[in-house]
């Protein structure tokens, strides 16, 4: 039996390099050796932008484009969508019984998606969100969770639940674990931030046409203390030769050594590399772009690729379900579920 | 088309006769006029005590017992079970969205309860509870609710939700009223406190046997300035001339007048009034008795009631959400729910 892993995203927008750099990369890796649910979390963005829902289909779809283009494949892994799926909310129900109120307010990421999305005051649904995920988690019996550390507290909600769950109602749950591997980078924005964020505008989106990957390559972010190629300039932290490196080919590392060795000696005009760069990027985007291109042209197929993992998440979201109210003895009178 | 009630009790043991005066009798005659259902509210007894779960099956049935004993009629009404519907779960997520945690934590049956139930920290669920409980009405689209006055806190938050989700997404949903009739009365407790409460234990359960009831009754706080049977008393207040008035049958007044007329007198024993009481509250029970009795030799017709209730309240709630997610744009890429 392979283990399972649950990760996912809130359709917000279109996925870029830093996603794929810091998850996407890595999902692709792991849809071998684990079975993989992909969770389209679009309840999750009713926490922050309830009024925005409008946008969600096409979110969505595009989402899913950008699962596929980089390699993520349906016949491994179960993309689904979180809000067809009501058994969810009842198991995230049933676990906020087990939670008291500080316990979440404490949470560290309200504090910041507050301060992200401008809300003063936040929706009994934000303060419910980690106990959502809980329930995300631990609906399909996930063993694993890669998440960046920011979300580390997430687990930890989720393992307590599950252990208070099983304490209180008898062995049920798997008390899932965090999975942060070793050799992911994060990637930083093309104005040198420390993370491409779309609300900042510093990303490169996977769907980004050539002429815009150009332009956006360009106006780089690169040592600001360096005015003249002929100054020598600082490669560390230096977000051309981070993006340089992190997608560099099996072929590149030569040349790759030799620009750094030009930059840090002065010996190189910024635009050179980011030209070298721009190729670089455009190598790996290529066949991306036609695969997108080919799946824009497919809709029924994302459809079908949707249907068909929900229906699938959800057989798995009512045998927990089940399981869950078998233990609290609240699987009685022979309704039909 | 008749309208729609929604009410029910949360099952945490036998109901009483302060349950019958001020809820059942009514709910009774309310089937006739209206499309009752009648919610079973398990998930709401997590909220206080998560740890009991194991006597909710025994509850639930005596519940049912207690419903038809009196005269709810299931082929007229719909008795259900909340937690076998997942889909009110999930339409209370969505709803917690447009609900800010000061909202829910200044409702003022969160004091109360965490009172009674002394409960320190209240856990999410319990914070929560109100907005499952708006969900519950506009998952069965109620257009009148039967609440006592402590209740109307959470028909007022449920009016406020539904106006901003018919505001925010389009009118959907229909903005229940609170329905308080004039002639309801409570009943006070044996002990003469204001109402009968079984974590006081100053109730007659409708499923006493009559050598409990007649203890109760001949242990009943009267009026505690009288000492003697010769001594003017006071009828007024006085839980035993309550009870004679709430269980009068048409023939009964004439007796009752003249009962009162004597014991202002201080021309009749305390004793004497009860017998008569307690012959009066035969007279009421002793029929419901023999139904509870048919009935508990039928588990499979409860069964049955249980069944068929929650599947037909279950449609109503798949509905309700297909409705809601309509006008939220979230019925996308065709997933069978």
């Amino acid at each position: 039996m392979k283990k399972r892993i649950l990760t996912g995203d809130r359709p917000t927008g279109r996925l870029h390099l830093g996603h794929y750099v810091g998850s996407l990369k890595n999902r692709v890796r792991l849809q071998d050796e684990y079975e993989c649910f992909f969770i389209i979390a679009d309840l999750h963005t009713l926490t922050t932008r309830p009024e925005r829902t409008g946008e969600l289909e096409e979110n969505i779809r595009q989402l899913v484009i950008d699962y596929l283009s980089v390699g993520i494949d349906p016949g491994k892994s179960t993309i689904y969508l979180q809000s067809q799926i009501p058994e969810v909310a009842e198991l995230s129900f049933i676990f906020s019984n087990l939670v008291t109120v500080p316990r979440v307010e404490r949470i560290p990421t309200l504090k910041d998606v507050m301060r992200d999305s401008n809300i003063q005051i936040p929706s009994l649904g934000l303060l419910t969100y980690p106990v959502l995920q809980s329930a995300d988690i631990l609906m399909v019996r996930a063993h694993l969770v890669p998440v960046g550390k920011d979300q580390a507290s997430h687990i930890e909600l989720t393992r307590e639940i599950a252990r208070d769950f099983n304490r209180l109602y008898g062995e049920t749950l798997p008390v899932p674990e965090a999975l942060i591997p070793d050799d992911i980078g994060t990637l930083p924005g093309t104005d040198g931030k420390a993370k491409m964020s779309k609300s900042v505008g510093n990303v490169i989106n996977l769907s980004d046409d050539s002429e815009t990957v150009r332009k956006k390559v360009i106006g780089m972010f690169t040592d600001p203390a360096r005015v003249h190629g002929n100054e020598p300039g600082k490669v560390e932290g230096n977000p051309v030769f981070v993006y340089l490196d992190a997608f560099a080919g099996d072929g590149d590392m030569k040349k790759i050594e030799e620009l750094k060795n030009r930059y840090t000696k002065g010996d190189i005009k910024d635009v050179e590399v980011k030209e070298y760069l721009f190729e670089g990027l455009e190598r790996f985007l290529v066949p991306i772009r036609k695969r997108r291109a080919e799946l824009e042209n497919q809709p029924e197929l994302i459809d079908k690729i949707l249907r068909e993992g929900t229906e699938k998440a959800r057989t798995e979201a009512q045998e927990t379900l089940k399981l869950v109210l078998d233990a609290m003895s609240l699987n009685y009178f022979s309704v039909k579920r």
